[in-house]
Formats: structure tokens, C-alpha cells, sequence
């Protein structure tokens, strides 16, 4: 586990430097990000570059024995870029390009700024590629923050009907695809065909998925080829993005296909303040997070494809971002640092060396204070470096090894899901991350997997929702012989955005003989009882009416009609459960999947490396972990205050 | 009665039609909507048409004895015409043109536009005018859905000021009317007059209003143009527009002058979601509607002025559009057929014959499924072919007869006070909407009837609210014969939308000897009480403070000012009622006026046609139907559960 | 005490004009204002001038010995000069130009418009400017209404860059004062920079915080020229412009600078309604207004600058802007009336004589009605003339004098509280009215003070917040010798919105030897319990956590943490007090600087002017006021009813 820091070498004076980097080796860090939002400092105007600072910087940290992460600053460009080629800028949904004096503001399709990207990084590359010590790049900044993956530039209209005819070849097969002769949208050509913006009602829902599936290949694209720039300037390096929570505008799949690092940005106060957490959730993990946000992610991170993952940027303290910006309890910044080790991280960087004193992010705090005094999270720092010393010395077997249990996160869904929402309260998102958290509040191991590349081994996939599931797709999952359990609207949908031929669930119903002649959407505060074997529960949001063959009916709504039914390995949810229901049926199927559960109440939670288990309590009150007699205790003990962590080593 | 469905031969393969039809037959349907959204394939490009397929499903459907109604596909211009005149695009507040991907995206003014739709329209009745089997043409579809009444483009702009000369002749008749020497707003020559968008402050109400009246007009105009287009070539057919629920954006007084049938399309589930009731309600009602929205509306476009009028889209099933869309309870497509039928409604058609698989609606639920298995509605609708031929059988008299109460409403009212609401949550239709549902659960027939064309007869005339109420108004409703009450604000405008020279309520006020130097509104929690003779209430929203000369006093605020005016024929509530004022004040004004109050409880509500007597139960639950001894029973009987109709004979 | 009114003869006939004028000197009025939306009529198309109707108006006003306030017409440019220069409408921050059709459309920064303001200005001046009746002259009104300061014109554009390049000299230095290393914002030179709007996030805080200095700026040069344009030709006449309430946009000591008179327009009920109260609050006093909102702007404007104040429109009755609008509970124009007397206001203007029938302002009330009647507040005015007598009888000293306490309100500290909020709870206008509230419940008279002028002579100075304060600034507050109570975030910025080198507060912690290395916003919700010696409160919204060295902590968290620091004649509160944290820190302050203080209860406020003593009565429930034995009552007595007032002679 590598501890790192992100620094921006440009905001402070140069006298700064040298103990800046003696500072951060003192602490133990290793590892430093550099440089991407410099554009304006590496090339002030076209063509002048001026590398002496950065050579003088990276020459100050790395003799500081400290490994770069270099980042390209693509997300920033400068003043004098955007005057000589205003068509850069991304256009927003009122038809107006975004202006400059913050940043992310290209556009994502205009191939002249995808030129000027590469041009910079490739510059870059050939200064710095062949550095020992720069082995890591960042391609850009997270990528889509701001709302920033769809622009309705000309370009990217163009861009637009380029990719749609590729997909589909003839305007015929488009229009037969989306159904468009449905209120007579046939189209008489590609080029006839516009992002769906500024329509009277909703466009056709079909358009909408493809302009969002279209929207992040663009992003997909941008990336790969600011890589192909850098690559045969700086031979074997790996190639890093820091991605974000709670973001889904684009495939971080298709995008890690291209990276060997995935590094998020973990801020889990400022992301329990934003997401849709009803208030006393917000109130009461206010100072500490939601005890899974973090943990989910990791999860998901560790799982979207690329060789390692970890924290690019770890909230250290208050952010500037969120609505509100408490301070964490103290103790977090280690409970997050342990945390991402314990679900597989290779490093963690926290985010930043020290508080800026000036611009948008002056009220974003970090490990120092703009004094250059050290802020609170520098001594948690101090005191993680002998923990994971202690860890070391222990020997243990770190090897992140594949949980019993996996759980289908599929961005695609989101799109098609925001796209069609049929009830205003349904998001997918908010159901896929909580199926997550009861989940790990059974003290259940959780790998977040792909729809279509499910490694054999689980014993129990549960799959929240999955619209378009094809007959393939299905194949697929149930080749893993684990027991599934699908959720609601899952095989919904054709690829087209169509309802199946042979309804919902389509494919999934005739393996399993049933069909979703209907489903309903319900307001908040409508509930119905659900009742089975040891589950008592309701659903809420969003209900489905079955038409059962003879497919057993392990759970019944209050009007005798299935909730949960159940064939072989497959089972289906017939609705949105609330977390009494969910719970009930998470341990149905983690029994019957021969999966132990072991549930833990409020904050706690248990993670396991190797064979090192890891205890973390998020409050809101000390909790007792259920450490094993025999346990070799590592850190902590069985009694852990808010945030409390406890290591102990089992053998496996 | 007849039952219909609206169907879309050209969203199906040919090859289903002939057992469609034969379905719909079977299933005792007689009535069938096509055509109204396909434009793009009837005439795939310019001029170039392709009857063909529409020949075939015409035949297809008349050879299984279906009358058709055929509707001009005008809601959906298609790509290729837009691309010729992109000025037929409506243009937002924003000053942006309305994309094209949905439907509606037209603007009414648009003389170009006009003409095409006329020359399709043309083109149609050409060829099917003359077809024995198709007597009812539907003009466009639903005018107005999804807010495109209202255009901001030049040609709006150019046809208003044309509007305006045409109203007032001199521009100074125009500022003097509007009064714009306040804020130096008088205008030079008409010319200068733009719609009123974008100002910084509310434009003149007078400005604002006739803007509205003008944009309703512009609708009449373009129905009346393709009415006129038909006409020449489809003798003696009838001409129908469907249109919607709680909207109120054009006159539809104006627009029937030129129909001979209207046909509404009652969604009561979407619209109780959509709609300003309380959160309360919605939950209460959420599967059977509020118990009066059907009701209101039956009553409303009975009397628009119409030959007759029917269902033209009756829900079947969940929907798509609202926020949320739950299921009917079980029984209620059978409860809203019948109280259709009950309100005097000729026919019902449901939406739609299946649902569809692709595009926007598909959600949208209908009387088969997608895989075309009959859906809940379908069985629903089986059993009303029975009921329906027990009424007949019972030989019972089916005239729809005039109520002893009519109610008021009017479009301009709308308009008016959504231009100066004066208090936040002061809406006419709300107003409106709670009083017809107070008489309607003191067990009345209600008629809704213009302010300018109220027939004699009626016992009570109960008038929410109707700011402009000149003299000759005034006038022709008294020489009704009939008690008349008017709600708060009544008689407050001139028709120049200013306050009248002798005060609110104007003539009103003469007529009772009391004139209203000043009103107040509150925000919902302010309430101020109110007694009178067997009245206990409240007033909520907005007061009134009168200065009455002798005017007699029948209720009374807790400060002692007058709430309740009588002289002669005419009340005056000086103020917004709560439930229990309002409850009192109609039962006094219905003793009054002799007209039998049966109040009835919650959900239940009763009706009558001819001789026979209707009680539908919306819930939420089971009830009983007060009805005679010597009744003969036909449907149900006098326990109702949820979704229950009761149907007997009484002697009138 | 002078009353007056305001009139526009122009909305009404001629031969109505003698029969007002004869009425306003009879009802005891001596003021009237006229003219201020009157271009269309004084100029009707370019340079034809209509005096005729204004000579006969002034004419019969002053014949009546009504002297004249006569404001110029630059808030209404009329259609014919729009339609000459449309650029001199203002940009909205949607890039589209506002409507004409209302009124305040035009762009201050329009050197077009500028001119053609002095223009209608000098003109009005070389016809009136030595009339004898007229020594007042009002310029525009209301500047900012309907949010207007900021317009995004291309002249604005302009005007901002020389304004940046007037500040800065060179783009290196405004580059390193804003931070533009940071995300590469950096700018090649001033005409690169744009207005901070439509970026993708927020623009740098210190560009948006010169951006709203800038607009203030532009208000004032507005105001300026026109003043400049008058004064040659109307030689000793006084200037005034008439602002609003709880409304910052500019900074209006900075207008005042060139004002002779701030005659400001009080509409209690308007307010409340439509600032952020709690709705309990809003609820409570729907008909009196918050007890403190006429005072705090009667306190505010009297410091603001100008050598004396007034109320130029009164609120007489129920207005119309509010998203509520109820009627004044009766007395109270009566009491809002002795209260701006009491606060040391000059005259008192009621806004308006007469309700005018039509056009935006029709609901709102006035002396009299539509008809002529009198109005309630006509019969108020009437008492109030017996009052003032009554008062001038006594013959007692009515000098405004210096209160003990001031309170600091800094327009400066609202636009950068507002760019940089952090918390979305956090609003300084709230906090520092709350501050003033509980001075005020403690029976203290306030005087509202700039940070950067306090006279010498108070013994406690209350400043509730002040990011930006540099050791100028604190050094003049501190040589006033006063107790100094600061508030959270004070001295957190400097004037370039940078934190300050050695930390918040900056030179303040430097003197009280403690810094602020986190501060943290809280949900609403989240709360810190404080205590302190007689100090029981919480913290809410924002906290501070503190380094400290010696400082004395005279209250602390529930964590031991410091809230209340003291050194010397400095405190500071290390967070935002709830109500009860704030009345003990107040009280222990007092107590302190040896100012006595003499709680009241509920809506009971207390005021002194000269040796006159005032008690005002709010409600909700009547109250008893602690009149001193000895004292001689003038009016009411010690039993007061809503809207009641008392007042008395102690010997001073």
C-alpha cells in the first residue's frame, strides 16, 4: 500500500518545494500527482513551452525519492486556445456554449480540441516520457464532473449520425429500430437526425439511449487518443483517470479498457450531502459518511477492468463542493485509508498537500493548512504509516481474493432507467446501492461485476435491476452456476429499447415461466405487505404483476400475488423492496447459496484481504466487533468507537 | 352507447389486422380511432402518397363492421416538411425553436403551416370523404398538450398585432385600454407591440391577457381551417377533437362552435398525479382517481356546446406520462365506462387497442399487452358489453336531462387569474374543482355551463368565480330565474382587466347593494373562521372585506365581518371557502333554491340519466347506496365495494 | 415630521387633480411625489416636449402649498427610444436582451442610455429646476428592482474590462490577485475577460466578487451623471433616491456618497412575506411584519450617509408583489409611521394616494381607493396628524442621537458571502438581521454603521460578519475604543478573496492571539450545544474550530472546544448562534460595555429619539410596556394592543 498526495508545485513559490517534498517523504508518502490543470504554465501561449518549472519540480520531488503521477491537462484549456478556436466549447441544453473561467469546458466531439489534447500530451511525453520515475499518467481530470459528457455542439451532432450510422448502416434499420413511426418521427436520412434537445415532450426514448451511449463512447475516444499521443513517447508506463462516486454519465468499462489504473476521488462527506440520502440518513452520517459509500465504490472500482486500482484523491478533511461541508469525525482519514486497503487498494493519495489560499477550491482543505501548518488529516496520516507497518510486519496474505457474492452494476442501465423513469422515484442508482449496503450489512464479502463478464465462482449474483437482458446475456450469468436473484424491470427491455416480444422479463421469463404482463409505479408513502418464509417486508416505488406458470412463489404481496419467485438458480424480486424485505430475501438466497451471513448493526462493517479481517465502525455509536476467540488482533480491539478500526489476522 | 378503441394499424405487421379486427368485434367494440399521427406514412415525402396501406386497414376493419373514426395526422408534422419550412416550428419562452423528435412541435400561426395541414387534411378527405363507414373525422390531436398553445415566433407576434388592430382600431384605444401610461409602456403604432416574454418584471395583465385570448384563437382558427378544408369533399360527416383534462389554454366553447362531437380522453389516474391535490389525496386515491375528476369533466365538455360528446381515450390500464403511474384498482375501467355513460357521454373508446412495444408510450398500457394477450381492461370491457345490455333490456329512459344545479366555469376566469393570482395559491380551477366536488357529495347533478349561454331552468347556478361579470352578464344569468351564488373575486375586472369604476364586484355589487374596497391573500395556514345559520367553516387563501349597505348577512367572520351576502336571487361568499364553509353555504343556497341535497361519504357518488340512477364507489371503502324500496335494481346492489356500480330504475 | 404622498396626476383626469390636491393639504400631507414614470408623457417621440400637463399639475400642487418631490423618468425609457437603440437594454444571464413591457429594461452600463437619461434629466431641470416648491429631486427609482444591477451586455463587457484594467494596471497582476494559475484561468490580457457567466462550474470567486463590485459601481456612475446633468440647472435643490428593502445588490453608501436625502420604500408586510423567514415567522406576523424589519432599515439608511432620511412610499395597505398579500392589521400604517419617526426619519410618504384602477400595480392599495374613497390607511393618517401635534405640543427634544451600540452591515460582505456561500444555509443578510433582532428584544437602540467609518462614542460595536478585514480596518474599529464582538468568518478573506497568510481572522487573530486552521457548514439540523458563564445556546449552520493560544474562552462546545473568545476589547463567536446562544453572548457583551439592557417579549420593541421613548407593539398578543413612573405619557399607555404604540418624556 502506497500513500501519495496530490500537490500543485505552480500555486506555491519555489522556495516551497524542497521542503514540501522533505516534508511529504518525512511522513511517508511515496507517491506525488503533478500537473493537471498547468496548461496555462506549460504553454502561455501557442507554441512557447515552458518546461523549466515543471523540470525544477520534478527534479525537487523525485529526489525526494518520490514516485509522479503525471497528469495531463487536458481538462483546462487555456484563455488563449479558446480565443483562437471558440468552436472548442462544449454547448449546452439551451443552445449556448459554456464560457470560459473554470473548467471542463470543451467539448468532448470537437476534433480540433481532441488534436489540440494530444498535441500537448504528446509534448509532454516527449520531455517527460523516459523519466524513472514518472510511471504513472493521468489522462486528464474526471472526466464528465460538472455535468460535462454531453455537449449539443455541432460537432458532436455530426459526430452523432456518424456513430448511428455506423450502428445501424441504413436509415430504414434506424427508423425500424426506434419505432419511428410512432408519431411519425421517420427520418429521411442520417443527417436529418438531431440530439434529442429542446423537443415539445420526451424524444423518442430509443434516440435518448443512443445519444447517451453515443455521448460516452465519446468520452471512451477522447481518452484512447490522448494515450496513443503519450505511448510511444514514454514506453511501459501505465495510464491512470481518477473517476468520481455517484457518476454514471459514462461506461467506466469501456473507458478502463484503455487504462491499467483506476484511481478514484473519494469524498465521502461531500458525497452523502449531494446523493439522494433521505435527510436523517444526511444528518445522521454527516460527520463520518454513509458507512458504504466509499466501500461500494472501491468495490466497483476494483471490478471496472483495469489492472490495480486505488484513491487518486482521498477527502482529508471539510471540501468547498457539496451543499454542506462538515468536518469529518476525527479518525476518518485513517478509517478511509484502512478501508480502501482492506477492499484492495494499491495506494491511497489524499487531496492535498495543503489548502490553496486563493480560487475555486480555497475552502477545500488538505493535509496542511494554507500556513503550511499540518491540518488534522496530516497526523492521521503519521499515525497510518506505522498501522500499516505493523500490518506488514504481521506477514499476512494481503491477495484480494473473489468474494462468494457479486453484485451487477450496469451503466447502461442508469441511462435507460433515467431515461424512462415510469415513476418518478425510481432511480437506479439509489437501488443498486442499496441492495449493496444490506448486502454488507449481512457482513458479506462484495465484488461489483459486469452484466456480461462474470467470473465463474460466486456462489450468489444479485443483479438489482438489468433491463436489457438478451437471451446471450442470461446465458452467461447462469454459465457461472451461481444462484441469481434479479430484481425489478430486469429483461424489460430489447437493446432497441423495446419492449421483449414475449414481455418482461423476456428471455429471463421463459427460463424462469413466468411474464410482467404489468407493473406500476407508486408515490412515496404507498406501500404493499410482503410476506414469505422468515421475510416481512413491503414494496414501495414500484410494483409488478406476474403471470406465474408453475415457477414456486417463495414470498406473496398481501393480495395473494407473487413478490419473489423462485426457479432452479434463478429468482426474481417483483418489485422495489424496502430494506426490511430485501434483507428477508438476501438471507433466503445467501442460505440457500450456502453463503454465511453475518449481520452487523448501524455503522459496523467487516471487510476481509487475504487473510486479514478488517472491522470499521461509522458510528453513529461504539459498536462491538465479533472478533473470534483465537483471532491474532492487529490493530484495535473488539470495542470500537466512532470511527474505530479494529485488524485482526484468522487463518484462511 | 357504443364502445370504441383507438388503434394504429401501422405500428403492427399487416398481418395482424384482420384478427384485430375480428377481436375488437368480438369483443362488442363498433367504434375505431385511426390515422391521427401518420403523416410520415401517408405521404413519405412531399407529395407523394401512399394511401395504399390505410386503404387496406380501412377495409380491413369496416369488413368486421367497424365505424372508424379518422383523424388528420396534423399533431406530427413530419422531418421532411420541417426541413422545407423550419418556420413552422413553434417557438418556446427561451426564444429557441421546439425540436423536432416528438410531436406538437408546431406553431399555430404559422401560416405556411396552416396550409400544409390543410392540404393533407384535403388530400385525406379526397380520397376517404365519401366512405360510408368513416362519419366521424378527428381534427389534429389534443390541442395544446405539453404547453404549445402559446408560440413565441414572428409569425405569433405579427398575427397578434393584426389581432390586436382588429380589436381596438387605434393604437391609442389600445394604450388607453391597457392602460400603459403607467410605466411609460404606451406604444407608438401597433408594430411596436411584442408578445409579452422576457420583461423584467410581469408585463401589463391587460397585455398578458389578451395575448391568451389571442392564442386561444389562433387554435379555433386552425381547426377551422381544416374543418373547412374537409368539408367540400366529406358531406355530412361529423368533425370531433379530443381534448384533455383540467386544460385550460384555449376557449373550448370557441372550438365546439365549430364541432358536432366532442371526445375527451379521461386519464383520471394520471391526472389525480399530475394535478394540485393534496399529497393526502393522491395517496387516497391512487388507484381509482379522485372520485369527481372523471365526473368533472363529462359534465364540462357535455355542455361546451357540442352535439354530443363521448370518451374519445379512456384509460385502461397504467400510463406513462405522470410522475407516477399505478394500476387501476380491479373494476375500474367497468366504473369509468358506466359513469361515462351515466354523465350522458354517447361513447367510450379505450386507449388503445395494444400497447405498443417501441417509442414513447410504451408504458402506456392498453386492452391487450404487447405480446397480444388480452390485458386487465380487456375483461373489464367484456363484462360492460353485459351491462350494457341489461340497461337496454330494462327498456329505461336515457335522456340526459337538466340538472337542477349548474355550475360556472369559465376559460377566461382561468386566464385572468392565473395572470394576476394575486396570492400564490389562489387557482380558478382549484376553485372550481373543490366546488363541484362539495355538490357532487350533497348527491347533485350538476351541469357546467358558459357564463354567457346559461338555458333556464336551473334551480341553482353557482358561480366559483368570474372576475369580468359587465352588466348585460350580469343580466342574462339572473333572468335564468335561478338562485345564484358567486365565489370570491367575481366581478373584480373590466374586460380590460381593470378594476371597475364602482369596485368589485362591479354591477354585482350595485345589483346587492355592496361594493369590496379591498381583498387580501394568505398563505395556507392562515385561516379565518366563519359562522352562520347551521355554517361552521373557514376562510383560507383569500378574504374579501366588504362595505354593505343593507345587504342582508348570512354568515359571518369570527371578527364580525360579512362572509355570506344575500339579496334576492343573488349570494356573494367573500372569500375562499374551506371544505366545511363551503359545505354550509351550498346546502343553505340548495334549500334556498329547493333543490334536495342527499349527501353522500367519501368515494361514493351518485347520478342520474333519465330514470335510471347510478352509484359508483371510488373507495376507499366499501360503502352503502341509499337505494328506494321500490327501486328495481339492475346492476349491483347496495353494498358496494371499491370499484362498485350499483344501477337501478326510480319513476321520474 | 413632514407627511407626504405619493401621486401621478397622470393616471387620472385632469379635473380630478384640484380636488386631491385640496384633499392631501387637508388630510395634513405637505409633500408630494411626482414624474418618475412619466417619459412616455413628457416626451411622446424624440424631442417633443409635453410640459403643458406637468406646468398644470405642479401648479395645482403647489397652489394647495404641497411642496414637490420631483423624480426624473430614467426607470421607464419609453418604446420609441428602445425601438431607436435597442442596445441599451440590458443582457440577461441567458444572453438574451429584455423585454420591453414593463419597466427598469435598460442597461446601466449603456453609455447610449446614460446619455439619454441626463438628456430627459436636464431637460425636466432647465423647465423645473428653480421652481420654489421643488427642492427635492428624485432620480430613477428603486435602482435594482426586479434584480437589474447586473446586466451581461456587451457594454457592460466592455466597461468591466476597463474597470479591471482601472484596478489592476496590468493582467500579470490581476491574474496573480484572482488565483488564475489555478485551473489554468490565466488571461493574456483584459479583453479576454467576460463577464463570470454560463461556465460549466463556478468562476473563480474573485472574478464574480469584482464582477458584482464592478455592477455596484456602474449603479452609482448611473446615479451620478444624472445628479451632475441636473445640478447646473437647478441650483440648491436636494438629491434622493429611494431604495428598498432587505435589498443589496449595490452599495449604497457609495450612492448615498452623492445623495443629499435616502427616502427609502417600506413595505413590512411585502417583506415578510417574501424574505427568508421561517414560515412559522411568516404565519405570525402576516399583518404587522416581523417587529424589526421597518426598524432595521430605518437604522440602516439613517447611517447610510446622506444627510437625512425618510420613508418616500409607506405601505397603506395590502400590496401586490408578494407571493402573499395580506391586509395590514388595522393601526398598523398608523405605527409604521411613529416608528420611522421614532428611528429619526425626516417625513414619512405613502405609497399611493389613490389605488389606480389599471396596469401591473392595480392590487395594490393606496390612501384611496379606485373610487376616491378613503382607504383604511387614510383614516390612520388622519390620527397620526393628531399625534405628531400632540407630540410638537410636548415640546420635546426630538435630536436623533448616537444609540450605544452599532451594529455593522457591509454590502461587500453579502457578494462574497453570496460567491462563496460554502454552506447553502449560510446567508449573511440573515445573520445580521437576526443580530439586530435580538439587540433590539434587549430593549437597545442600534445604529447600522459601515465597517469603515465608525464614529467614536459607542461602547459596543456588533459586526456579525466581515470576511475581508485587513489591520486598517480593524485598527480604525479598534481606536473607537468601543467592545468589539466580531462574528464567524471575519477576516477570512482579503480584499482579493485569498485566505489571509496567517489564517482566518486574519490581522484579528493576530490581535486576540488565536487562529481558525477549519471551519465546517452544517445541514440545518446539526447542532453544537455551547455553554458558557449564563450562556446556554448552540451552534448551527457554520462552526469554527480554533487554535488558541492565550485567549481567554469565555464559552465552549459540548467538546470543550472555544465559541466565545475574549482579548480585550475584542470577542469573537466561533460560529453561527442560534437564538438563545446569541441573546447570552449579547447580554454578556452589554453587560460589559455597561450598556444596560432592558429585555421585552414577543413583537414589543422600544426606541428612543431625544428624550422621547417609543413602544410599539407588534403582537401577536397585546403587551405591557415598562413605562417608568415618573415618565409623561403622550400617547397610549402601558397597555398596548396589536399595532399599538405608547410614547413618553423621561427626563434624558
Amino acid at each position: 500500500m502506497r500513500l501519495g498526495v496530490c500537490y500543485y508545485p505552480e500555486h506555491w513559490p519555489e522556495a516551497m518545494w524542497e521542503r514540501d517534498a522533505a516534508n511529504m517523504r518525512d511522513l511517508g508518502l511515496s507517491l506525488v500527482r503533478i500537473g493537471e490543470f498547468s496548461w496555462s504554465r506549460l504553454e502561455p501561449t501557442r507554441g512557447q513551452f515552458t518546461w523549466d518549472w515543471l523540470d525544477r519540480a520534478i527534479e525537487t520531488l523525485t529526489s525526494a525519492e518520490l514516485s509522479i503521477v503525471l497528469g495531463t491537462p487536458s481538462a483546462t484549456p487555456p484563455r488563449w486556445l479558446v480565443r483562437e478556436h471558440p468552436s472548442l466549447l462544449a454547448i449546452g441544453p439551451d443552445g449556448r456554449p459554456r464560457g470560459f473561467g473554470s473548467r471542463r469546458h470543451y467539448c468532448f466531439s470537437s476534433p480540433i480540441y481532441r488534436d489540440e489534447a494530444c498535441r500537448i500530451a504528446a509534448a509532454m511525453a516527449q520531455r517527460y516520457g523516459n523519466h524513472p520515475a514518472i510511471k504513472i499518467w493521468q489522462i486528464d481530470n474526471e472526466y464528465g464532473c460538472h455535468s460535462t459528457v454531453v455537449s449539443y455542439s455541432a460537432a458532436a451532432a455530426a459526430a452523432f449520425r456518424d456513430w448511428l450510422a455506423a450502428r445501424y448502416g441504413a436509415i430504414e434499420a434506424l427508423n425500424q429500430a426506434w419505432g419511428n413511426v410512432f408519431w411519425s418521427m421517420e427520418y429521411p436520412d442520417f443527417d436529418a437526425i438531431d440530439p434529442p434537445v429542446a423537443t415539445v415532450t420526451e424524444a423518442n426514448p430509443a434516440h435518448r439511449l443512443d445519444w447517451r451511449r453515443f455521448s460516452s463512447d465519446q468520452v471512451v475516444k477522447f481518452n484512447h487518443a490522448q494515450i496513443e499521443a503519450i505511448r510511444p513517447h514514454a514506453p511501459g508506463v501505465r495510464f491512470l483517470h481518477n473517476t468520481m462516486g455517484f457518476f454514471t454519465e459514462y461506461d467506466h468499462r469501456a473507458l478502463a479498457a484503455d487504462l491499467d489504473v483506476v484511481g478514484w476521488d473519494s469524498y465521502p462527506l461531500g458525497f452523502l450531502d449531494s446523493f439522494a440520502f433521505p435527510e436523517a440518513e444526511k444528518q445522521k452520517w454527516c460527520r463520518t459518511g454513509h458507512p458504504d459509500i466509499a466501500a461500494f465504490h472501491h468495490d466497483l472500482y476494483r471490478g471496472v477492468g483495469a489492472a490495480s486500482f486505488g484513491v487518486m484523491e482521498q477527502q482529508a478533511g471539510p471540501v468547498n463542493w457539496a451543499p454542506h461541508n462538515p468536518a469529518p469525525h476525527a479518525g476518518m482519514v485513517r478509517l478511509w485509508t484502512l478501508e480502501a486497503f482492506a477492499h484492495g487498494a494499491d495506494f491511497v493519495a489524499y487531496f492535498r498537500w495543503r489548502q490553496c489560499r486563493f480560487a475555486q477550491e480555497q475552502m477545500h482543505s488538505g493535509l496542511r493548512l494554507p500556513n503550511d501548518m499540518p491540518d488534522i488529516g496530516f497526523g492521521e496520516v503519521a499515525t497510518l504509516v506505522s498501522d500499516f507497518a505493523c500490518l506488514e510486519a504481521a506477514g499476512a496474505d494481503t491477495v484480494t481474493r473473489q468474494a462468494d457474492v457479486a453484485l451487477v452494476f450496469d451503466y447502461e442501465s442508469q441511462w435507460l432507467i433515467e431515461t424512462q423513469p415510469q415513476g418518478s422515484n425510481f432511480q437506479y442508482m439509489a437501488l443498486v446501492f442499496q441492495t449493496y449496503s444490506a448486502l454488507r450489512r449481512l457482513g458479506l464479502d462484495v465484488d461489483i461485476v459486469s452484466a456480461d463478464d462474470v467470473p465463474v465462482g460466486y456462489r450468489l449474483i444479485v443483479v438489482p435491476s438489468l433491463p436489457i437482458l438478451d437471451a446471450e446475456r442470461l446465458g452467461r450469468l447462469q454459465a457461472t452456476g451461481a444462484l441469481i436473484l434479479f430484481g425489478p424491470r430486469s429483461g424489460s427491455k430489447t437493446t432497441n429499447f423495446a419492449i421483449p416480444e414475449t414481455l418482461a422479463p423476456g428471455p429471463l421469463g421463459t427460463a424462469m415461466n413466468f411474464s410482467i404482463p404489468r407493473v406500476e409505479s407508486l408515490r412515496s408513502g404507498v406501500e404493499i405487505g410482503v410476506q414469505g418464509d422468515a421475510i416481512h417486508g413491503a414494496i414501495t416505488h414500484w410494483r409488478e404483476y406476474t403471470a406465474v406458470g408453475g415457477t414456486a412463489v417463495a414470498a406473496r404481496c398481501a393480495d395473494g400475488a407473487p413478490a419473489l419467485l423462485e426457479a432452479d438458480q434463478l429468482a426474481y424480486l417483483a418489485g422495489w423492496p424496502d430494506e426490511a424485505l430485501l434483507e428477508g430475501v438476501l438471507i433466503r438466497l445467501a442460505n440457500r447459496a450456502s453463503v454465511p451471513v453475518r449481520p452487523v448493526n448501524a455503522g459496523l462493517r467487516i471487510r476481509r484481504r487475504g487473510n486479514l479481517h478488517f472491522a470499521f465502525n461509522a458510528g453513529p455509536d461504539p459498536a462491538t466487533v465479533p472478533i473470534p476467540k483465537h483471532a491474532r488482533l492487529l490493530i484495535g480491539n473488539s470495542q470500537l468507537d466512532i470511527a474505530g478500526v479494529a485488524v485482526w489476522l484468522e487463518q484462511t
